[in-house]
């Protein structure tokens, strides 16, 4: 599975449908041994979740937002083929939350790519299953710290923390990874027995999850940031 | 306690019925400072549980197996004696959960000699309590990827995650157990705080994980397939 | 915040009510962008719970003092503040904890200093939220094994196992912490999201472990080893 909604790969709420209807047919494609989630543009995985969604929207269509965000997390963290993360970019926030979802992640060894849950930089509070998958992935400590600092990690950084599992020359990421997936011959049931509690969480609250988001998002205060960062954004290009 | 079933210290029903009735009545000596598991044998701490044990066999007498193994477990992660692991030699599968039981695990430097739980590559899922025990010693993510792949680490890898904790000369693993074990002087009531959950998880599911275990490993398919692993290990001494 | 209890910190009924004081008075203070808590003393960050208000005090005094032990851990772990810890000397036992309560421990790089929860030295064994407080900082295996052990640490292996998050010139703690304390611009949820279900269990079992500690420390077996400590402490001083 290749991403491609240019310029950055952001998760709007048609690209996380394309997504989960992609997955979805490889999952009951019984002759699919597995995934490698990549990018087919340059330098960036995915700049995670599309800041357009978050900005002048009804509720409605906030709620319905976020239950796609939930939805690509419930799919590819509960998969049951082998995933891999060819993360062959910059996977802030959202992008690092995909990659976090599998087996195996593998990352170009560029040091301009970083990774990681910056949610806190832009004022926003990573949800409670975002912080969870985070956990699963580099421990408690390791979480806390940089879940509070909103701290992006440069390649190496990732792999001595264990955000990263491997890190290959940029050019063979897409090598490793079919090399990597290939050595994983059986399916198996022991992933799901160590995510069924976390994922067992999510599904429980995931009426109030949409609740909270939809009311923190649609506040006048932070609207108004929002539109502040897109204007900030406007005139760097300019 | 040096483990002693030739050749390679598999854990039958016997065997296991010996090791908790040793480690019960040393349990109950209040002469008895500790533990030190190793083996009597060569090149093998324990290869794990017994598969002539789930060959066909009987219901009941798988049940009766699996229970012992519980036992096993729960006896020496629950111990109130300072216990140490000489592993002085390969420790797979459930010589590897034996290990891990332990208070400290010290390993012969050897490369020759693995240690892992490698259940996967046998197409066994771990029940959730060797699952749970590898969490407690290497952590969630360490654990994740190790039972999917069932993967074996030599001892510079093992130390490395933290799956032992020292490793030392071949000849001078019983010595440094001795030392090891020397530096604890009094019995300590905070090893029984940090295990304790995980051992009321299984006291609460052991018939349910019993019976998960007789219809799993009763099943055709999978007599099967231990058929044809028993005929490959025949063909190979040959 | 800057302990002063001469000689050495020892963190007795009165001195850690006028910590929890100060601390209040800081979280209401709305200039207050967060909180160092480092030593005025020599040589020493805290050398833990005063030793004196466990020795033939009523069972009434006794509870009060460990209500106290718990609202100072309460009101350090759970603060709205960012916390950094400037440990500018051993910091044993309840120092320790105090140190793990902040969101950054930033250690003297002094060989002769020590960190680490060295109850079990002294024949008591740390409680839940002691032990859970260690897991959350550096995970189940370490916590367990220096629990057992009553392990204290030199800054170097206390970097080593993340107990401590950086290593400064003894001149320099200071500098460091406030140099620390600027990066963090914003407050931020995501560290009481962590911290919450650690914080939630004390609370609700907070009765029974005042109980416990009372029970426990009144009995004459323990008032017993702690006066034949006392007066070795005096003869050592002579």
């Amino acid at each position: 599975m290749s991403l491609q909604n240019p310029p950055v790969n952001s998760l709007s709420l048609e690209f996380l449908t394309d997504i989960c209807i992609s997955v979805e047919k490889l999952e009951m494609d019984k002759t699919c041994r597995g995934l490698i989630i990549t990018s087919s543009l340059p330098k960036v995985f995915s700049a995670g979740l599309d800041i357009m969604e978050m900005y002048g929207k009804s509720p409605e269509r906030c709620g319905e937002f976020w239950r796609a965000v939930q939805e690509m997390w419930l799919k590819l963290y509960g998969s049951n083929m082998v995933t891999i993360a060819a993360i062959n970019g910059s996977s802030p926030a959202g992008g690092c939350l995909m990659s976090m979802t599998c087996d195996y992640r593998i990352m170009a060894d560029n040091p301009r790519y970083s990774i990681g849950l910056n949610e806190t930089q832009l004022g926003i509070v990573a949800p409670f299953w975002f912080k969870d998958t985070m956990t699963n992935t580099v421990g408690h400590r390791t979480t806390e710290l940089s879940l509070q600092l909103g701290q992006m990690y440069n390649p190496a950084e990732a792999l001595k923390i264990g955000l990263v599992d491997q890190l290959v020359p940029e050019d063979q990421v897409s090598h490793y990874s079919h090399t990597n997936h290939d050595q994983v011959t059986t399916p198996d049931r022991s992933k799901s027995m160590m995510r069924k509690p976390t994922i067992d969480k999510l599904t429980s609250k995931r009426e109030a999850d949409i609740q909270n988001f939809v009311s923190f998002i649609t506040k006048d205060s932070i609207q108004k940031s929002i539109g502040m960062y897109l204007e900030m954004l406007k005139k760097r290009k300019r």
